[in-house]
């Protein structure tokens, strides 16, 4: 199925008629000869001579006059035609690289059995349309999960499923407008930002004290909306304590049309005791959106995320976005709600809290010397450091054993010239071996 | 799995504490007895209290005061914990229609096959994050497919993968920015015209006559960019002769920042003769950017659609929006690749295509009456109608057979009113068994 299928015999009449066309040989106007003249020059049946006569009527090149026979309606110029391959090299990149850190610890046997058992028992249902919002046993898990691991109340109605977060970001941006003045906390994870510069929304940047984002700048701002991510901060790391919430649900329900859009992008991850509740269950809920991924937690190539809408913005969702199909495979949706209400989901996440944390403490001692001080290393797969000197032997090692490596000034709309020794380490990824090896053995710890 | 997690000691003890700060037993500023009284108070170890202690820190209730102990930092109110499930019914909504009409032809035990066989031969491999674009082995698929059966010549780099039409759609928003104006054609498939108008972009609805949309009413327009369906138009079924698409591609290489969206989506299904090939492939082409789905082709579970760049657009793309990861799961596309690099694909469309053009015969011949006048019933997966009278009458029989009728008058943004009596007929889903037992024998044939 490599080469160009081949040409049959009309394909053949077509193409030259066509050329005769482009080139100008046969000119605007002109009459063509007869489809028997045609089968004859050519020396093919006349009912070859008709599909070619056909082709070339639906594509235009030619017209057929009742009686008179066919004319030529294009004087050709601008086309040309494609008669070989591409000839950029089209070689699939490299990449053999095996998965690891806490990728590695991904249930892949469970998830493939899974997946084999929903070929089976879905079957054909497969393929039809996904109900908007997404698969229902898929929200139903979700729901459950919610309640389980984080206190939350939603009704599968509720949550919608997206491709991603990067997916959720421009639908709410679709459901809540562009007339509202957007507030992201300063400093922020790249792509939000992007996503919402891409919208071409009035985009605040809301400097952040030790409790979280600035409920005296956010004032200021004029802002609408805020996206925070009050359960674990990227990159700095901060939880919002209940103190800081409740101002901020405060300052929502002051005036309509304010609205938190709550990333809990990681708070599965918290360290020890439990999940910091969301501001989703708080009373005040109902000016919240709360958003959350699965990449993170399974695999970045599993591309499912949702969001939880409360009920009045549900509604606008029916109205403004109801007609949206849901972007995520029947077939994913289905293994995943599996994968969640059989239990492996927590039981997962669970192992890898084991593994981050313990290969947290091991990296953390492995890395720290006298130039580089690692700042508290509290919850989730990042941390961040400041390097005295030797940043950039410092980077190169480091990645060399599969950490990330971002200078912390990155992420900050103003003010980043404050960190310019500070840089954010994220660690899920590395091979304790290689650690081992590059870093040699444990140095003095902060 | 079903209830909520049983509690664990620490947990009961902090509920208990910060139920009473929430309900102001505690007050803000008063210090929390130590850990060894709440340890007797609530007859647990001193670990235990300890837990609940760094709980209700980490959440913010209460503060540590070197050598003072703690102090509660929070004055309750506005709180309301999740304390039982959601209340809503929460059950599945009911669906055991079977799959109907054009979509029960989808080689459902080879599509199983191969997704068997992609679990072992990609392994953890799936686990990895998708190249930016899609994964290779897909892009490189639809390459050559697009070069067999389009004619069209395209690096598989500048194919990039979408999870469906409607994501595409808004990705070429945020490509060419939403400083351009946006042309559509007058009618056109509603969906479109909704995701620009969720875009705030400006929007110009353009006329068309027999052979497409008015190249004299897009220049009054002023429009920037011009989304088309030249294979193809949805709902009128007009195929865009080659002189139009030459006027068009003239107008688009005028001025620079003109582009020319080419919205494929039902170009397979052209009845007789070869595809009409793509504006993509006109030597002009480095204004147009082509879209595709298998949506329609495959099935609408599967969403999985691609659109192709080309050079200049490729590089802008790179620099604004490769940021995006890609949406689709790895899975799928790996799946999809196969299906078409193994001539599944193709073989599908054909019987597809033998399929309905059979079915359309049939319908149309069975629904046709003096009262109902079917309209040239051209290409693709719909025709259009004229009913003088009964419409709702008629309405109800050909939607109890898995047909899809919609006023013409509702694709137009004006001048719609002049399409009162006509109706766009999607007859794909039709059950032939259902027409013939619901509109009866054969009909006069129009």
């Amino acid at each position: 199925m490599s080469g160009r299928r081949s040409k049959t015999l009309y394909e053949e009449v077509y193409e030259e008629i066509r050329n005769d066309i482009l080139t100008g040989k046969l000119k605007k106007g002109e009459r063509l000869v007869s489809k028997r003249s045609i089968a004859e020059q050519f020396g093919v049946s006349v009912v070859t001579a008709e599909n070619a006569i056909a082709q070339l009527i639906a594509e235009g090149y030619i017209t057929a006059v009742q009686r008179s026979g066919y004319f030529i309606q294009y004087s050709g110029d601008g086309i040309a035609p494609a008669e070989e391959k591409p000839t950029l090299a089209a070689e699939k990149p490299l990449d053999n690289a095996p998965v690891s850190g806490a990728a590695a610890l991904f249930p892949f046997t469970v998830w493939a059995r899974l997946m084999r058992s929903v070929i089976l028992e879905q079957d054909t249902r497969l393929l039809k349309p996904v109900t908007k919002g997404g698969v229902w046993e898929l929200r139903s898990a979700i729901s459950d999960y919610l309640y389980r691991c984080r206190g939350m109340k939603v009704h599968p109605d509720r949550i919608i499923i997206g491709a991603g977060s990067e997916y959720l970001y421009n639908q709410i941006i679709q459901l809540l407008g562009r007339k509202l003045t957007y507030a992201v906390e300063n400093p922020c994870y790249e792509k939000t930002v992007k996503i919402y510069s891409l919208n071409d929304v009035k985009l605040r940047h809301i400097g952040m004290d030790n409790n979280g984002i600035s409920i005296s700048r956010l004032r200021e701002s004029k802002a609408d909306a805020v996206h925070i991510s009050p359960a674990h901060h990227f990159p700095s790391g901060t939880v919002m304590p209940i103190s800081r919430r409740s101002e901020i649900m405060k300052w929502a329900e002051e005036k309509s049309g304010r609205y938190i859009i709550e990333d809990d992008y990681d708070s599965e991850f918290r360290r020890t005791g439990l999940p910091v509740p969301a501001m989703f269950g708080m009373s005040g809920g109902g000016r919240v959106i709360y958003i959350n991924t699965f990449s993170q937690t399974l695999a970045p190539s599993v591309r499912i995320s949702y969001m939880c809408l409360p009920d009045e913005l549900f509604s606008l969702w029916e109205e403004k976005m109801g007609f949206y199909s849901c972007p995520v495979p029947a077939f994913e949706q289905y293994t995943l709600a599996k994968f969640i209400s059989e239990g492996y989901f927590e039981r997962h996440i669970n192992r890898m809290k084991k593994h981050v944390y313990r290969s947290l403490e091991m990296i953390s001692s492995a890395i720290a010397t006298d130039t580089v001080k690692i700042h508290e290393t509290g919850d989730g797969l990042h941390f961040t450091v400041t390097i005295e000197k030797g940043a950039e032997e410092f980077i190169k090692k480091a990645e060399a054993c599969g950490m990330k490596i971002r200078p912390l000034s990155g992420y900050y709309a103003e003010g980043g010239e404050a960190y310019s020794k500070d840089y954010v380490v994220s660690y899920a990824g590395a091979d304790e071996e290689k650690v081992k090896e590059i870093f040699g053995g444990a140095h003095e710890n902060i």
